[in-house]
């Protein structure tokens, strides 16, 4: 079972006048966190795009629990829960710095070839390292 | 069936290095689409805030379909589809110039007191024009 | 003297929890009516960043006189000011709906080789349309 | 002489399409420079705002003399260098990995009360400690 946390402390410029982070920026973090974990498998997001592939999102679920402030220390776990064809899927879980988890996500990207544009296979080098951390698909948002 | 149609055209600053608008943007543009449907019902959401109720986002659904590219022209359509207790939920559809559905969400936004920060009924007024234009749900993601 | 007047509404997520347009997100817009202006001048930006050169903002000061708020109906002003080798010089006035002026800034760019990444001369059919246009110089931040 | 070294790393979601991390981003990291100065001088921003008062900018000027890149480790420095009547102002200065100097920027905030909306003068105990770190004025933007 591969994952990573990553912290972050919420910016004045992610929130909104309800007072709370905005709701669109949760997906910056999660994909912040993606790519750290993709760094932490050898696999940096910023070479694969030199190389000629892209991810970009596909889907998304987002359950929003809790609300995130100005300046909470806030942490993220991210796991790869399925790879298949171009689709890999990511599971993120972001919690307070008490613990309570505030955030849930199921996030798929797809590896799309940078000068077609069109969907395409994962790398295998990539697709081994992918397998080798897969987890238990887990119902997130039953 | 009430609906509202919201044109808008893709920023510069939405895009990221992939040159597609950035994932996170779309809940932006739905959220822009949401609060212009209330107007229309004459709920300005402004009002809504300034008489004590916030309607955070509890939870969404996307499907990526197409991106959105710079400069693009885009038509959002959004629905209410269900309202129940606190919760508000909405079916947005985003189409291209040439009516090309290229993104679909389901919004659900929670009727929250902002002074005390709970979930609450929602008023009674807001309530009646909303059920007014409730739609049959579809399922959308099925 | 060529100008163009773009009118946009303050979006939620403009806002932060000052409950003002957050001071970042004026250049998103500044930079909206930039190209605006330069479509109005058949000049459209994606065009020109098609056929190969990009024009990254250099250098920007901006006075913030009074803030936006959310749902604010706000109208900019664009004037080029100056064009020589390879910068374009904007100013930017932003306006309230009844008239009041709430932001000015200047803002220069640079035409920039798309490959190259290297400052570059200005295009000359763009040299002359942006030549016909130019304005006086005006002290707007002394 | 007090500063602060902030370092982050450029987000995907910071870029736009040029491939750069897009101008009005720049006013973010310094924000969080900022408030990171502020609370490593025991005044942290978050309990400024909550006993009344908020600092929006009022003035910036920014110098891009680099590009930021995706994923680029940018350390960011801080100085206060002027605090008159409500008025702060900063000077911040944007480094590379290996030490260029990217971006550079003269902002100014003032001590505005939350409730009344107007300027006001700096709380004594925050104006001390502005005194106690307060620089000699660079000319920054000659």
């Amino acid at each position: 079972m591969k994952t990573e946390d990553v912290t972050f402390q919420v910016s004045y410029s992610d929130t909104d006048q309800m007072g709370f982070m905005h709701h669109a920026n949760y997906l910056k973090y999660y994909e912040k966190a993606r790519w750290d974990l993709f760094a932490d498998m050898d696999l940096p997001y910023k070479e694969i795009e030199e190389q000629g592939h892209i991810f970009p999102v596909i889907e998304c679920k987002i359950n929003y629990l809790y609300p995130a402030f100005y300046d909470d220390v806030i942490r993220i776990k991210t796991e790869v829960v399925s790879v298949k064809g171009a689709r890999i899927q990511f599971q993120n879980k972001m919690y307070k710095e008490d613990g309570t988890l505030i955030n849930e996500a199921l996030i798929a990207v797809a590896c799309v070839n940078k000068t077609t544009q069109k969907a395409t296979m994962i790398p295998v080098d990539m697709k081994c390292k992918l397998d080798a951390c897969l987890m238990e698909v887990r119902e997130l948002l039953s």
